[in-house]
């Protein structure tokens, strides 16, 4: 495992939190990836330097296992550091501390590069990688498929929203996390913690585009419970996530 | 004007921001609000002091001129002082500037207690208040009032969301923002820039409600906009807002 590894600390504030007075989802992977958006604008190659040849990063997968959500008022630690990467695929790891140096959260992340026109992807230029001194491996990282929902299904419906739209003219990744937990119960949501997420990006979604968040929930022999989401534009499947709560 | 000033300083991320790279309004909110909460944090008269005593702040109005809104990655600085207070309200002011000390934003809002059980307004403590050392006048301090909706109005309907939900059980302010902003259209929303924003919220909003947001336009000689907001609940208006833009 190689890369350089960059540190931020963070203040847990109020309109960050949920109703529990812990972290939500979405703030938590919006603060990771302002990290890990900090380490490359010092290694000089931010996103200005990518979008000028025509690049911009998208993420492709999260992969996070929670000891315990970040509450209200918290200092965290969160470090990321780029661990491998091919031709496509960039891997990169976060880890999310509290004040006493415990563990908090763990995230694995896929990261791919799209043409800026054609919206396909992109092979990886060395200029771009070369800094963060990641290690080249050209074999593919396999990475667990999250689960899949089953007939027992709930679906709400949303419609994308201006604010939901980031400069990319396009979702910003945290605003799926509130389309899925949204559609759980109250009741639910405020009696259940994250334990584990697992979130694949399949296609864009777009402004005005009107949503499907789908959700079925399998309960454990342990007492955890499961949680499988998808989020759709009529046929087409925009994401696929589970949720593993204790 | 008396009140002890309090400084703060923020890096505006990719996140707080809209596809035109500025800071979203939802977002100067909520760090406007987080200043003052580190104010009353630090004079010992924070959230916790406040809520054991069975009371809660609560803002009725938000009236906001903007010489320019703030940028992706400028580092800010927020101010905010307690200027005077009566029995019921508290008059708050904030002002947000770049980094060349240039006056981008300044707010001037008004606070009240509620009971936290009963939900109404309650007398403002003196163990709560005397810290700020804002001056005591009885007078109530006259706001202007939003500008009303016309008939020319466009509505959107939103269920409010488990993530809109914040700790006091009701919808975070910042919230209205959104509901309001979103009613207008694309186009316009990315071809104006925020100029005067007033906002005055009337009743509670709650979880599960399906929130009606109202619009009407008027374009002014000088050039510049006026839209009138209206975000209702059924027959009950929960929060009028205008916004002037250029």
């Amino acid at each position: 495992m190689s890369g350089k590894i960059y540190e931020s600390r963070h203040l847990v504030k109020y309109y960050e939190c949920d109703t529990n007075k812990k972290m939500t989802l979405p703030m938590l992977v919006n603060i990771m990836i302002h990290t890990s958006g900090e380490q490359s604008h010092l290694l000089g190659v931010g996103d200005d330097f990518v979008n000028e040849m025509g690049l911009s990063w998208v993420i492709l997968q999260y992969e996070m296992k929670f000891n315990r959500v970040p509450e209200f008022a918290e200092e965290i630690t969160i470090t990321t550091q780029a661990l491998s990467y091919n031709k496509l695929f960039c891997y990169r790891e976060f880890k999310v501390y509290d004040s006493n140096g415990e563990e908090c959260v763990t995230a694995k992340t896929t990261f791919a590069l799209i043409d800026m026109v054609n919206r396909k992807m992109a092979r990886i230029p060395e200029e771009i990688i070369m800094p963060y001194e990641a290690e080249f491996n050209k074999k593919l990282v396999r990475t667990p498929k999250p689960e899949k929902v089953d007939e027992k299904v709930t679906s709400t419906e949303y419609r994308v929203r201006f604010l939901d739209i980031d400069r990319n003219q396009h979702v910003n990744n945290s605003k799926y996390f509130d389309w899925a937990l949204d559609a759980l119960e109250y009741d639910f949501l405020t009696s259940h913690e994250l334990n584990y997420v697992n979130i694949k990006f399949e296609k864009e979604v777009h402004y005005g585009n009107m949503i499907t968040s789908s959700v079925s929930m399998t309960e454990l022999e342990d007492g955890k419970v499961l949680t499988a989401h998808k989020i759709t534009t009529g046929e087409t499947v925009n994401c696929e996530l589970s949720i593993m709560w204790k």
